[in-house]
């Protein structure tokens, strides 16, 4: 029985989107900025995902801005927030627990004179709202804190943070980080004080290569990528119709069952977890049952390095993560469970399972099963 | 008949693009920075590519960088290019003629202090050997010149350019925003002196969303896009799989028949450059036939402005484009056909028309028969 348990990694896509990228490459393959009728027709599909995620988030058309993925997104609001709003201030604060795509801008701004503090977070691995507004200053120009903690499934409190940080400083720019938490929360910009926040089609079942910076009208953020004009000169280059499409399609498929996603994924996370935690010597990271999201779990096997667990799951055809593989075969220590307090030993026995509406109860405990025969065994090898 | 004839804008994607696509969307889904098995049979897509267009351009394979298009691939060979060589020269050439995605990046150098000079084109659209040696420095640092003009489709001494630099400055970069030239030309930027290329999926019959720069071993280019660290660091974000591999496998068939296509373009250009000369009133821009690229016209009807023969033929279901249908629906004057000393009332009339090889004789036919019948009446209601 294949088991993909790696979906914070990455998903498969629906058939809706499959459907709908084979349609704009093959027939409505206009580019929409054409004048003629192929490239409406084209302009067409894009309209369509833009209402679709509008909608969803409870927001005006004009603050969606695609990008090529969370990546490019967190980068352009890091980056082009900071220096559009370098007059208000240099003071950025970033959360300890963030994806390298915002740590590594925070860092290039750190380099480039930007006073840039991290924010620590607790053994759950969550800011709290009273140390950020200890930190949070009048001359804050930006702060990042993600939406859902993409090693731990910890969720950040952003409706509190977006209000400490816009009642300190009414200017700054609140970003978030939401590749992991939207297509699984309600999220609502306007109403959570979120002024940039970033998604990626791939981690909802949409394609890879595309997601969007929803940027709240007003916020002021500096293009990163020059040319054409496209989408009102804010990102330039040839929109990628079959990826928008696709990811709206995405999104519109996801939110439909929103709720009945939630309850499946909170129940396989459920047998999942009371079956790691009957094992000895097993421990669960992040916040406890009910808290976290519901398709992440950070579990420690004492004992076992996690690259080796891994790789006797993979024989199985189990397929997990050691860290968050969104670091691209990188060994180095996990940041976000140091942030937490984890022992070196525990960081390198963290592996990290990551369910989608696709799992099921019988994979769960296949993986269970597997991992009673298979975790004393590397526990024996690993202790001589 | 349907003659879709803006292929320089977008192109319809191959079924063996379209088939890899859906492969890696829906089963070899895997996120290649992933340990297991499903991200090593994902990145086996990704090196799989990297080895055709290696092997297409004579180069190593560690010499290309993916991003998500010819803009991106443009930014950052110019803005990457320029501060990594900062310390050598704040000199920059850019020919007259080039696409927005690096006019835009070279006008922000300006802004940020870097001595940008552009490079006149001749009668023909054409960077002069002779002028761009006269205008190159020892501390120059970077020049820009395209493979291919999109708007017209003369073709620069892109060879000749490299050695003129490299002799005045051999530490200097040579960017060659080859999006309209590769899948049209066997090019080989070791031997052409080519130290940065850039290269867009869409025109070829690949994916929209995806491109590449080469990246001469040796050249420094600092990254744009910050994060997991995939790419060497170089541009970091979840590999676009699909996307990739769709590139890769539209390059692949493009030069598999790169002969009988380049015929068959020609073969198309001529019939419809002597039936439009056969016309009143309307010229030929660009290089003669022949010499320019074999699947762009650059034409213009005199008294006719070009929105109003793009409808009127877009009724017929003939769609070409007026101006490059890169500049998201600008109105602006043809930067181009400027510099090639076009008057502004015959920029005003100019359309292109743009092959691939899809397109047939008898499409070409059907649109001369269709102009024949229009232009005279769209004159009539010019004159009025």
């Amino acid at each position: 029985m294949e088991c993909y348990f790696d979906n914070s990694a990455t998903t498969r896509c629906y058939e809706s989107v499959k459907d709908i990228v084979v349609k704009t490459m093959t027939e409505d393959f206009g580019n929409p900025s054409a004048m003629h009728q192929k490239g409406v027709e084209a302009e067409q599909y894009i309209k369509k995902a833009t209402a679709s995620l509008a909608a969803l988030l409870k927001v005006n058309e004009k603050e969606i801005l695609y990008t090529s993925g969370g990546t490019e997104s967190d980068n352009l609001a890091l980056i082009g927030g900071a220096y559009a709003n370098r007059r208000a201030g240099q003071h950025i604060l970033v959360s300890a627990i963030e994806h390298p795509a915002v740590m590594e801008p925070a860092m290039f701004l750190r380099e480039q004179g930007f006073d840039v503090e991290f924010i620590p977070v607790d053994s759950r691995g969550v800011v709290q709202p009273e140390v950020f507004a200890g930190m949070a200053r009048e001359d804050t120009i930006l702060a990042s804190v993600m939406y859902v903690n993409n090693e731990t499934g910890s969720v950040q409190p952003a409706a509190d943070l977006g209000r400490i940080l816009h009642k300190k400083a009414p200017g700054a720019l609140f970003h978030v980080d939401a590749v992991q938490g939207f297509g699984k929360y309600r999220i609502h910009p306007g109403k959570q004080g979120i002024d940039l926040m970033s998604v990626s089609g791939h981690k909802l079942h949409g394609p890879k290569g595309v997601g969007f910076l929803y940027i709240r009208n007003g916020a002021k953020v500096i293009p990163q990528i020059l040319g054409g004009g496209q989408q009102k000169g804010m990102r330039s280059g040839t929109d990628n119709v079959p990826g928008i499409a696709g990811l709206g399609a995405a999104a519109e498929e996801i939110y439909s069952r929103l709720d009945a996603n939630t309850e499946h994924l909170l129940k396989l996370r459920r047998r999942m977890t009371d079956g790691l935690l009957a094992m000895p010597d097993v421990t669960i990271n992040g916040m406890p049952q009910g808290e976290g999201a519901p398709h992440i779990i950070s579990v420690t096997f004492q004992g076992i390095r996690s690259e080796v667990l891994l790789h006797a799951l993979e024989e199985k055809e189990i397929y997990i993560s050691a860290g968050s593989a969104c670091s691209s075969h990188k060994r180095k220590k996990s940041a976000v469970l140091t942030a937490m307090g984890l022992s070196a030993a525990d960081i390198e026995s963290t592996v990290r399972i990551s369910f989608s509406e696709e799992n099921t109860e019988e994979e769960v405990d296949f993986c269970l099963q597997t991992l009673g025969t298979l975790v004393p065994v590397l526990r024996r090898y690993s202790r001589r």
